[in-house]
């Protein structure tokens, strides 16, 4: 635990203090990104203490080798590995002969950072005594524009303070970067050219094997007390794969002296050449200079800010914490790209590789769809549809036919790229998810079309899989799916996992309702996609059957749904009676005493009823929420933020807050001790829910929003919008009172604690 | 399968014919070793096609870096590679200025090896037309001599056929070898030192990271026409990690010249200083000369036969493959040295890793127990007792406590050197094995020394293993064992294999059994183990209440046995019923299918039958092989001979020949496409026992030899011998009758189909 080490500040996230030990957390924890590109919080200047470089571009991947134990039939042959981009904002810095490096420096003063969210800047300030005896002051302020996303720029100050100074700005860009995750040590990035122009300097570079080919660009120019200079540099070194120059200036004691420094990538992503839109990318961001780029990026953050932000008042360490959430979010993915989606660590570390994983469907989709526009959803689910040819090639590789589609456990591109059996071929209930967010997507837009454009191919390759994934027991004369890994990944290879027959279950049914309502209500769709997929009626009630006769696990003893097969033969020893010493198990426990412990890295028995709530009973809810909470050691990111809804919805307010707590600190306390590897992006959506579903107890039922408020003692009050079928609709809860508002004068009909209401426009407006 | 490719021949293992193709199985078909060093049949001289260079040494390993997909407490940081050593057998032959190299010859005529097993070497012999229009006849012989372990002699004669020929004999000894199997495609030897004197030369080496110094040697001499000449090496090429010298002769057509190079291995295991034994070796090899070798080498193998021959009649291809099997243990293994074990793979390859499995115990020990004197076996499970801190460390590694010990999975020094957590962590019936062989060394030999000397101790780790490793089940109100790896690994983390927890509450009994015994018969040994491993009496009445409540799982409707729980809600479709195209279902399935699927690697609840056969009735046994059998898929080499020997019992003698074929022809015919990785050693003791204990129908009761004599109607007749409490019975069965003789005046009582008889001398002695 980090706790009490980031400041508290409603919107900003400061650090103050110099501690080598937390070098690589903090890095992590100030990274910046605008969707297309991110930046680990690395230092500029040289550092030679324990660091963990990381830039990154969406979409650029390296499928590494993999080597695991025993091979097994049907794994993919490359893990894909999130790329350490070639670096753009390296400037070393000589002061009066010695290299600036706060690993050596004699001291190292007032050292601040600060990533302030509302702006969508990151700021780090301090002090440093060299050991020549010269002091300076630094400040160094960057971002990754949200306008301009190809741009990054960086102001960095020096101020001589006991001595003037000959200082010597050393700006590069270099493609002879390293991943810290490479499973055969082996150099990712082949570069291929280099050149330069005035104070521009560019490096192409292309990954191996996947050929994606990128421009890493800078300009820079030299400033004195806030007047730019006409400095050239005074020396160019140029390598294979990086160009650096040198600006030599002579800063008398006191005076302010700054290189700006832009920079970025261009990639063959998006550009047939990318060294001629590097050069266009610098020419604009050139023509508006550091200031209009910083107001730019202001008011980009402010419209995002607009929709999308939670305010609390009376708890500012909640405040930070689900500001740091929304912030995380709209820098990994802003919607603009169907060919993008949400990697766990968005642009803060290189961890489980790939980018795609079902959080997307499970836990990111409510958030992009409450606070963007609608099309940034349907670009998430539009990625799926435009790989159901690969998830269908997927399915064939562990034997299954007739088009049935399995998605990938993690990917890029729609291959599966990664090995673990009890993962890769039997964590299957991904499937569930991806059908889940077509139909969520309609609940909450009330827009039928995706479905007959997109959604009902990929619905039918889902169902088909789940159609031939089951077998027909004798014995329990009912259909059955063995060997599976559920959401909660603390058991492997188990057979009847509640979560994974019940989505199976409703899959083929949603998929055979859809069939059908489609066939009636857009016969051309229906017909274009019945003769492509070649679906008869047979099929259909073939589903039919077999949903209408799923086996689930069940005690009668207990009035429970079992998790999975014999899931009551364990030892029942409840988190409560573990010892603190044993925790967290995964760090403690070898796997096999993980798998045959009743301990639970989340709980999917209680996913499923998040996700169908209105299936069950309230009572039923709660029974299992008691007996499985009572296990769940909340080791998945995911966990907390489904045990804080369901809290709520049960009344258990202290639980539920500190489940909030829990899942909107996560990084900003790092409860994991992990946090150097990168924030937890994906399950910051989890956070959002926890505020808007659990306490705000918004769902949507028939076309109409619902609303059960609720709110944590701590706090005085909170808020937020959503966008509700284009109508904006806030909400503001206080201990005595709720309010909600719509913008415009068209009034909203709303049931709120089982109570039809209308929200208008805000008296204030 | 390579069916009808190896002739036929009751003796030897004979191929006619180069064929590119089958260069590496025939390469492992061919191996020769003699316990100590062994060497897959690669050509002395160069060659550039295909080929798996393989030279072993026993006890000599390399731990491995190991990379898995994500890494588990508990693994082990290496993997144990077998190595291939350095080269002693290569001789580079250049005839008239070419290199002799049988890929790039004009033609190769009258190829034929021959693995003469009843003496014990192999020969190779070809007729070769070299592109520059010379013609040579080679014979090569060689073996690695049983009397003198550490030596091995190459006699490689040339006759040029159709002109005089200038041949350049290039003998050399080269560290600078490699592995096939490197995860990492390191190197795996430092070179040391190389020397020479006259015809003699030695390269020593280490390996990385374990340090076992080997000095490979050679002694050369040449040969005209059967007569030793004087000549001295042309030329020597000197590197850091090989020498080679250069002989160069002139033949006149017709003639015949040799040369003889004696090779060999000392090792930093059995030496200080392996320079100056290496010395020694050649000394002692070279006073005796080649002649004098390989007769001590057809007396030694001679000396094998007498005891561990199987005979026989009528059926030349069974007759070959029991001697192959018997040949090849008998290479692999002579136990002679208590540090030494039996690897999967013996010196035919590298598969696998590591020299130690529970097959040792669960298959090799009888063979082993009945073909040679007592203290073979004694060594086998003093291994076990010289490794029980680490199996005890290795217990500790996963939580167990207490002197709990778990025995790895794979292992060369007592250390796990396996990592795949179903297998690592969770395939721990491999304890009980360990036991049993206790168990049936006593049972065998009526000595029950060792019990209290040594195994008790093995016993009381393995007990307190299994107390720890079963939970209590307020479910099933039994103790119940979760998440396990049973011998069929084709079920991973299941509960309850019906196996696993047989033998656990076998275990716990038989310990329990015996803590007391020794107490009433070895108080002094009472004493000091007690003492030791601190154990109480309420510890012992624990053991008792987990053996006597022990669940197994078991459907009353079929009358069966479960191979665990919930296997009945599998899709049980027979193995006859499974198209043939999608077998083995190995090299065809992906994991998750074979997993889900009702199909057996090997049929585990028959194994537990037929360990404790006369735990069950012969109606049960019935049963439980008429259902596993049907499912049961063989594609474990241990698999086939226990169902041999059932479906003997059971009087399914058509079945039971052809499971024999299968088991003793498995390498000779290829059954499993893999024969080229090496040869499975470790089964083949299965093989053994399939004619002993399945046609001979040999059980050891109350300490009398039991028979029920049957014999495939294939068959004229068949005999074996075995050593039974030093006396030798050799048993002769045919259509008609069944012989038994001892050697010596002493009759030894036998029950023959129940029945009470007298073995005594044979009526020709």
């Amino acid at each position: 635990m980090n706790q009490d080490y980031i400041k508290p500040d409603n919107w900003s996230v400061i650090e103050e203090g110099f501690d080598v030990t937390r070098i690589k957390s903090s890095e992590s924890l100030f990274s910046i990104g605008n969707g297309a590109m991110g930046q680990r919080a690395n230092f500029e200047e040289n550092y030679t203490g324990e660091t963990f470089q990381g830039s990154y571009i969406a979409g650029i991947y390296y499928p590494d080798k993999t080597k695991v134990g025993w091979w097994k039939n049907g794994y993919p042959e490359y893990f894909a590995k999130v790329l350490n981009a070639p670096n753009w904002i390296g400037i070393d810095i000589e002061i009066n002969g010695e290299n600036l490096d706060l690993n050596t420096c004699v001291e190292v003063k007032n050292f601040r950072r600060e990533l302030n969210m509302k702006e969508g800047w990151y700021n780090r300030s301090f002090n440093a005594i060299l050991k020549n005896g010269t002091e300076i002051a630094v400040n160094v302020r960057r971002f990754v524009s949200l306008k301009l996303d190809e741009i990054g720029i960086i102001n960095y100050e020096i101020t001589p303070l006991n001595k003037n100074a000959k200082i010597i700005y050393k700006p590069y860009v270099d493609a002879g970067i390293t991943n810290e995750d490479a499973n055969w040590e082996e150099k990712f990035w082949e570069p291929l050219e280099v050149s330069k122009a005035n104070n521009k300097a560019f490096v192409t570079a292309q990954t191996f094997k996947t050929h994606f080919k990128v421009t890493t660009f800078m300009q820079n120019s030299i400033w004195s007390n806030g007047q730019k200079t006409a400095i050239s540099p005074s020396d160019v070194e140029t390598k294979s794969d990086k160009i650096q120059f040198n600006y030599d200036v002579i800063v008398a004691q006191g005076e302010k002296s700054s290189i700006q420094k832009i920079g970025g990538y261009t990639v063959s992503l998006n550009h047939k050449n990318t060294l001629i839109a590097a050069e266009k990318a610098i020419e604009e961001a050139v023509s508006k200079g550091y200031e209009l780029l910083l107001e730019d990026q202001i008011n980009a953050w402010s419209e995002i800010w607009e929709m999308s932000d939670i305010t609390i008042e009376g708890d500012v360490k909640a405040q930070q914490g689900i500001r740091f959430n929304i912030f995380q979010l709209n820098q990994t993915y802003l919607g603009k790209d169907s060919r993008l989606n949400i990697g766990p660590k968005g642009f803060t570390g290189e961890k489980y590789g790939g980018s795609t994983y079902w959080d997307t469907e499970a836990y990111c989709i409510p958030f992009y769809m409450a606070t963007k526009d609608q099309e940034v959803t349907r670009n998430l689910l539009t990625y799926r549809y435009n790989q159901l040819d690969k998830a269908i090639e997927n399915a064939s590789k562990l034997g299954f036919v007739n088009g049935a589609a399995l998605y990938p456990m993690v990917t890029m591109n729609g291959e599966e790229c990664h090995n673990e059996w009890e993962i890769t071929f039997e964590e299957i209930h991904r499937n569930g998810a991806i059908a889940f967010a077509i139909y969520n997507f309609h609940r909450y837009t009330g827009d039928y079309s995706y479905i007959p454009e997109k959604g009902l191919e990929v619905l039918i390759g889902i169902a088909r899989f789940w159609h031939q994934r089951v077998n027909y027991s004798s014995n329990q004369k009912k259909y059955v799916i063995l060997g599976v890994t559920g959401p909660n990944e603390y058991e492997n290879n188990v057979n009847n996992n509640f979560y994974t027959n019940y989505i199976a279950k409703w899959c083929l049914e949603y998929t055979y309702e859809q069939v059908q309502k489609v066939s009636l209500e857009y016969p051309l769709d229906h017909k274009r996609i019945t003769e492509k997929v070649k679906i008869t009626n047979s099929e259909l009630q073939s589903w039919k059957n077999v949903s209408d006769n799923m086996y689930f696990p069940f005690s009668e003893e207990h009035n429970l749904y079992l998790q999975q097969d014999g899931f009551l033969d364990k030892d029942l020893v409840r988190v409560a009676d573990l010892h603190k010493d044993q925790r967290p198990i995964n760090q403690k426990w070898s796997w096999d005493r993980i798998l045959r412990s009743p301990y639970i890295k989340q709980a999917d028995v209680l996913q499923c009823f998040y996700f169908f709530e209105d299936h069950f009973t309230r009572e039923e809810l709660k029974n299992n929420f008691d007996f499985y909470e009572s296990f769940t050691v909340h080791e998945s990111s995911l966990s907390p933020c489904v045990h804080s809804i369901q809290a709520a919805l049960l009344d258990k307010m202290d639980m539920a807050y500190s489940f909030y707590l829990r899942t909107s600190r996560l990084d900003l306390d790092d409860y994991n001790h992990e946090v150097e590897e990168g924030c937890h992006i994906t399950s910051m959506a989890g956070t959002w829910m926890s505020i808007v579903e659990g306490f705000g107890g918004l769902r949507v039922r028939d076309n109409t929003l619902h609303f059960s408020p609720k709110i944590p003692k701590q706090w005085q009050s909170y808020s937020f919008k959503i966008n509700f079928r284009n109508q904006i609709l806030t909400v503001v809860v206080s201990q005595n009172e709720t309010h909600f508002y719509v913008n415009g004068d068209t009034k909203l009909a709303l049931v709120v604690n089982d109570q039809k209401v209308f929200a208008s426009k805000s008296p204030q407006n």
